[in-house]
């Protein structure tokens, strides 16, 4: 099973985005310091000012598994933690958020659930939940369904930006642990594990040692934390490049920051994905590369550091050494284990 | 007919919004400078520098009139000019703005020509379209639909900022007419023009000069540059408050700025509504005073002004006198014609 087989076309979006290209960097002055395809976009509103850095998103259909598991009040600090990370990736730290949710109905304890998920999700984070917007929309959305995007703005000074141009061979590229799916490849889980296995979000799986809703619902983690301890104990150069692990997995957003002549190997042995990838990987028939490509494989997020970092530094966040980068062509290999 | 007819309730989310109040302030910081209720966010990254004033909103069910003309390329400018219209009340010039774009499949030149929208409403704007996120999600959204959410970001300098605290007893009341609906009011509209009537959006109708499809897809207004014409040529301090006529109408957008003690006496016979309004209120039996609160009814953009100011320069942006300022306790008195 492929993740094109259960309903989503990643290069769809793509191919139109290509063709939309020129139109959009033609609404950009100057200000804009971003190209397209970054993880946050890039506004300076003064020369020589601090870099706003924005990012809008979604958690996919992780909102359809939340809706059967009559569980609202986290998808919201899912998609709060998601654009943190996302930002977090250019070195910015966040400003502010606003929500937009949208439903058939508005079912009694519906909205204040989400929220309360956003209020959560910003609390941690430092930022403030700054506006929102609520549409009822019966006949857009399916009966009983909903959805939320997020809005994150963040900050960062420009010598503290980061966009993987200080990445360069022998570089070593470290781990961090996810905390599941987080908010990607929900439509190929849902297909494997509710269609093809028959399970239910109720359904006790000994190996997750949780329900089925349970594992596919573990909050997307901010990585706002275990980045400033490394800023901190580390100084803020030591980080040459992050990598936020979405939607493309490892294929797709490697390359992100990787520059030209470099190759970020990532050695798949150097860690045990958890449970729910083998389990999705056995049941669905998912080849290994579809599975780098779709999920983060219990990895969320990529750091590049120089050879010579501390290992018992990095030890305090729990990055697991997972690569080098080399000199070559291709800006990932993703090493598959036999 | 009334709007919750219609399977909206207005109501229901303000409910949901005063339950999470205190949750939501709980994110803020001293940086935030505005209350909840305000049409953008104000935060202030540093005290004395400028205000950023972010918004985020969707077109509702507009979109819905979209897909059955066929014709994407509109709501994307809708909600750019929306989102600038949300802000500009403050005093706020558009920065940048971000998309999001989620559907039940991606259909072959759908993105594409959503994008269109968005980058056509950014180039007028001014506003660099800095972000954006796509998304398939087959089940959430029902088979062909699709909806968008947009965020803006703008700024204002701290003694340019509009908060309505200047407007007094004796202040002139004028009105920016509207294109259209803007994107308030669809499900009404939709259940009494399609349902009621009969229609669709290829009916032809002589009152419109135009198909329904065509009265209705009519693009919300910028009134960006309006307003910079009137900034320049009476000053900034002559635009005492603004109001943008979005959901609620005139009875739920009014009171977000008009103070204490002051009541906005809005005389509804100083203009005539466009055809289109009257079609809605006739064929719907819509009573009068719901036609305030759910429409625009051809004023997308009240203007609050001293007494004295020059009649021939508001009406360089075609702007109508509509009523004056008085004292009173209702922030509001819409005086409906016999």
């Amino acid at each position: 099973m492929k993740y094109s087989d259960s309903g989503v076309d990643i290069d769809a979006a793509q191919a139109a985005l290509r063709a939309a290209r020129a139109g959009i960097r033609a609404t950009w002055d100057r200000r804009v310091r971003s190209d397209l395809g970054s993880f946050g976009g890039l506004f300076q509103p003064r020369p020589e000012g601090p870099l706003l850095v924005a990012s809008v998103d979604g958690v996919g259909t992780k909102v359809m598994v939340a809706r059967l598991a009559g569980r609202l009040d986290s998808v919201g600090e899912d998609l709060v933690n998601h654009c943190v990370d996302d930002i977090l990736v250019q070195g910015a730290e966040p400003l502010f958020f606003l929500d937009y949710f949208a439903a058939s109905r508005l079912q009694p304890g519906m909205l204040e659930q989400v929220l309360e998920g956003f209020v959560r999700g910003c609390r941690a984070n430092g930022c403030a939940l700054l506006g929102g917007e609520t549409a009822e929309m019966p006949g857009v959305y399916a009966a009983g369904e909903f959805d939320l995007a997020g809005c994150i703005v963040g900050e960062v000074a420009p010598e503290h930006l980061i966009d993987g141009r200080a990445i360069r061979p022998g570089d070593r590229i470290w781990g961090l642990p996810s905390s599941g799916l987080h908010t990607n490849g929900y439509s190929l889980a849902r297909r494997i594990l509710f269609e093809k296995a028959g399970w239910t979000v109720d359904t006790w799986r000994d190996e997750l040692g949780s329900t089925v809703g349970d594992a596919l619902l573990a909050v997307h983690r901010s990585y706002l934390e275990p980045v400033r301890t490394l800023w901190h104990a580390l100084g803020r150069d030591a980080l040459h490049g992050l990598v936020h692990i979405t939607g493309g997995g490892f294929y797709d957003n490697v390359p992100r920051v990787v520059p030209d002549g470099c190759c970020a190997r990532i050695e798949t042995a150097a860690w045990e994905p958890p449970p729910l990838f083998r389990l999705l990987a056995e049941l669905g028939d998912v080849p290994p590369a579809e599975m780098y490509r779709v999920f983060n494989m219990g990895i969320g997020m990529l750091l590049f550091t120089p050879a010579g970092v501390d290992p018992a530094v990095m030890a305090r966040v729990d990055a697991v050494p997972v690569g080098e980068v080399v000199a070559g062509e291709e800006p990932v290999a993703v090493v598959l284990s036999p």
